[in-house]
């Protein structure tokens, strides 16, 4: 694999740090090339502004387009460019990140707002239909994604049942709305709960899988999140009455067919079906 | 009401700067008072770090535990200060933004991550119990939130069978995970959709649902979410079995016995309920 790991924690000395360290050791020991963002380090600027584009601040900043026109030129700001370049060369993502307020630190939510531009993420037409590619096929395709993210409270309550959520479903803007949106496979997301106390033998076993996802990466079958054009959504992009039917809600993007342990041998088979 | 009205859009010439400005003028046209927190115009900075707890960066950063530091001893930074005084005056936040990656843009993010610190707007421990406050009670208690929003797609597609995913789901780290979990209450989203290509007729039909949304806003139902100490909620903080029963998902967290519409009168209650 030839990763790029995008971190998001003020302090490398962190758990989050620690993590990192581990998780990129591990994939160099596996003999997979990794590069870094580490965007607290490389002081990252989170904000989308006409700078991004070399627009004139005295005209009326339409985002899409002068996103899409600026990409075109050539004149994106240079450190989006190093960036996208580095999201280029790897076939995988790694996104790892302390929830804060069930979501992303703002450095790194500003990661996906400024890179993602139309042309290059999103809006990119379908060589044949011209349609514009979304959800399974895009501008990012062939890249697998894994999100890694630690969480004051436990796993309980961030469960099926927990208080707080189920934690698949409160990360879905990430999974699906930004990672699945713009071509890639998703895997599920490793979650480190109750870092506000862990223990010595909590952070061990916290590694441990943490090393384990990794060597089994390339392998994971990816959360069976449905296809745009896969045939399960009407010319409206509603999904088909006959699935899930009287369903609604964010749990009906995915194909209850195959549960991630149902494929465990089956990897390569969402690659295949592109 | 006194109203915090916090909006984060690149261009005040754009859909969501038109439709701020509309807001605020029909509010204070209502007898309300207003701030404003346009977070581009005030070059607001999103990214927690050390020099928010006037920490020192040589020392491991606890964000959790330095930021109550901070609060308690009056060393939070001074933008976060003013923005919390502000926040401290209002009775009602209003938070708009454009969606972006099917979020706050990075800046808005990072108002929250900035601001809702430990001992502030979280980790407040109940007079009685002692028991840290959340969903339904908090620092934040006493307020009203309403989310305004602009959103390229169609509101199909954002709806509950689209293939975006339900938007009022897509929203709930922020509705839920922030704004409840701080002690709000917090009324319905106003979703603008299709803003990518907006006639002037939709124009003025998205001013006039934001201006009946912003005059009944008194006496507008919350969304019905479970408070963490109402009794639905065992002592490890899951749903209990008996309500919502094998169900999970983020969906289980409002009650279903009362939709806004057959609340339309009683919006006195959830307050007095407290």
């Amino acid at each position: 694999m030839h990763v790029l790991w995008v971190s998001a924690h003020p302090d490398p000395r962190s758990l989050n740090g620690a993590l990192r360290d581990e998780g990129v050791r591990a994939l160099r020991g596996l003999g997979h090339e990794v590069e870094e963002s580490d965007l607290y380090a490389l002081r990252w600027n989170p904000v989308v502004d006409h700078a991004d584009f070399a627009h004139d601040p005295e005209e009326r900043l339409d985002v899409l387009e002068e996103s899409e026109r600026a990409l075109r030129s050539g004149t994106l700001s240079p450190d989006i460019r190093r960036e996208q370049e580095k999201l280029d060369r790897a076939d995988t993502l790694v996104v790892q990140f302390p929830l804060w307020w069930f979501g992303m630190p703002a450095i790194l939510k500003g990661w996906f707002d400024r890179l993602f531009v139309q042309g290059y993420a999103q809006g990119v037409p379908h060589p044949e239909t011209g349609r514009a590619m979304r959800y399974g096929d895009g501008g990012l395709a062939g890249r697998r994604a894994f999100v890694v993210t630690t969480v004051g409270a436990n796993a309980a309550t961030t469960g099926p049942r927990g208080i707080h959520g189920d934690i698949d479903e409160v990360l879905f803007p990430l999974l699906h709305g930004t990672l699945w949106y713009t071509g890639m496979r998703v895997v599920p997301p490793l979650v480190v709960n109750g870092t506000v106390r862990l223990s010595d033998a909590e952070y061990g076993a916290a590694v441990e899988r943490l090393r384990e996802r990794l060597a089994a990466l390339p392998d994971t079958p990816p959360i069976p999140y449905r296809r745009q054009n896969g045939g399960d959504y009407d010319e409206h992009l509603l999904l088909r009455p006959e699935l899930a039917p009287g369903e609604a809600g964010i749990a009906i993007h995915r194909t209850g067919a195959a549960p991630a342990e149902d494929c465990e041998h089956t990897g390569g088979t969402a690659e295949a079906e592109r």
